[in-house]
């Protein structure tokens, strides 16, 4: 199954919902700038996978549109803040937001979408869901934002235990897999035991995308970025901390242009992507394993080609 | 009646309210960042207006609280990242968040209170009121965004006609009285017809608020910042615009250190300020006005006092 193929309809459904969400045309420059960003395509695996846990519990997928949309102006709004922050002058093979309108205009369009987010999800029927998913994204925007608190000051170290770059990540992008995956069993009106298995599928899965990600820096093709992006700028990643734990000196030059092959080179002697990849593929593994007890159905395969793909995918 | 002294206990209610809702500690950077302007005082008058709305129309004042911190954290929030636009450096008489804790921080701090805001109005028991005030709270903050985008806009240019300042002033600030009084009635229950009386006194003291205040930077005494800021940083105000209309060669030296004094003559001798706190006490009385038909309480007198108290204040 070619599962970005095979969601191609429920993506077209969720971008036609974002598109119209994003109505206001005034100011221009301010409404230029939010919606740079979330119509400039982009996987929607966010939104789609809202839709896909609803479809796998028996609910009505296209109840979940709102709701994905406020997840993709969330996500699209952090993106837009973390590239002022990071000084990020590229996104999605185009200029930044604050590259293109300027940094006020960037920092409004984020709080704009973010307004946004919440008003899409108050347009939702049910009074009761509106508000268990009103106060699950804030507690994840809360956490997302904690998350890119401890990147920015893990920049400034030379080393960070793995249980803290871990807890990073969950807080910066799994958690975020995990409330897409929780709302869309609530939005289908589950069972708690169900929603939180669907809480577990998702948590795993954002978790396999990011380190995955993280691979596919070395690894990969075509993925909007040169190749090394990451050791260039010194982030902080999986396969770094396993080299540094190993050899810790022959890292010294990690975060200069230059030493990208070199990086690259100790990273494979290391073992240090073979091992990040075991930990993606795991992740991968126990999505799929959490939601083994749910009947079968279209919605719940596509779901597990979604945790094979995360861990397949070349860019 | 001294509304300030006669609503300490309210405000007390609500410092202690912030402060529980601001529980988490880690990481400290970022919590340091998002506590330090929410928890520096502040006259609370948002969730002052809203308490005291919810008294009016028989409501239980105490359940607005949560409501009246989410106002107070989008309040601060928008605070925050307005200073990092506009480059200013102190805010209640203390260091800007982006000058103490450096702009990613206070970025990410904005972001955070934002959606703390949102946390706290989630936490309301009923569903229905849940609701409804994460649509107007949704609606309102991207009308803030707007406002001040078109506050930013302002500064690039020489005039603006005074229906697109009032658009701008009614975004940026009195949107927020307006959600404040309709949201304490929306907590008490009332009618759709209270709702909307309980909103035409919110945005007309937003108004009258936001007028004196741009008024009293010319004739006010120790408002934190020295007598003439606005015209030292150029800003759009009533008084510039009233002036313009008469004799804009007499403003051409408007936004710079030297000119204050003289322009301050110049309003003086235009009948600016007055023009500006003619508008300012109409806003207050059309305020005023907007709650008579409500039956007499002791909150009902208040929010008379605080309509008088917008356009009485000197700092």
């Amino acid at each position: 199954m070619d599962i970005l193929k095979e969601s191609r309809d429920i993506i077209e459904a969720i971008n036609k919902a974002m598109e119209n969400y994003l109505y206001e045309k005034e100011p221009s420059h301010l409404y230029n700038a939010v919606k740079h960003l979330p119509l400039a395509g982009g996987k929607r695996l966010r939104p789609l996978v809202a839709y896909l846990a609803c479809e796998a519990l028996d609910g009505d997928g296209m109840k979940t549109i709102p709701f994905g949309v406020a997840l993709e102006f969330i996500h699209t709004f952090t993106l837009i803040h973390d590239d002022i922050m990071d000084r990020d002058e590229m996104r999605r093979g185009m200029p930044a937001v604050h590259k293109e309108y300027g940094e006020n205009a960037a920092i409004l369009a984020g709080d704009t979408l973010f307004a946004k987010a919440f008003e899409a999800v108050s347009m939702m029927k049910n009074d009761a869901v509106v508000k268990r998913l009103t106060k699950n994204l804030s507690i994840m925007a809360k956490e997302i934002c904690e998350g890119q608190a401890l990147d920015v000051e893990f920049e400034g170290v030379e080393y960070i235990d793995e249980p803290m770059w871990f807890e990073m990540i969950e807080k910066k992008t799994a958690r975020m897999f995990e409330h897409a995956a929780m709302g869309g069993a609530i939005v289908a009106n589950a069972s708690e035991k169900q929603i939180e298995t669907m809480r577990k599928y998702g948590l795993n899965l954002g978790m396999a995308f990011q380190i995955w990600d993280d691979c596919l820096d070395v690894i990969g093709k075509d993925i909007g970025k040169p190749v090394g992006s990451d050791i260039r700028e010194g982030k902080k990643t999986l396969m770094y901390l396993h080299s540094y734990k190993i050899d810790k000196e022959a890292l010294k030059d990690y975060g200069k242009e230059a030493s990208v092959d070199k990086i690259i080179e100790i990273f494979e002697k290391n073992g240090s992507i073979e091992y990040a990849k075991n930990i993606a593929y795991e992740h991968s593994k126990k999505a799929i394993d959490a939601i083994k007890e749910i009947k079968d159905s279209k919605a719940k395969h596509m779901l597990i080609e979604l945790a094979k793909f995360a861990v397949e995918r070349e860019k």
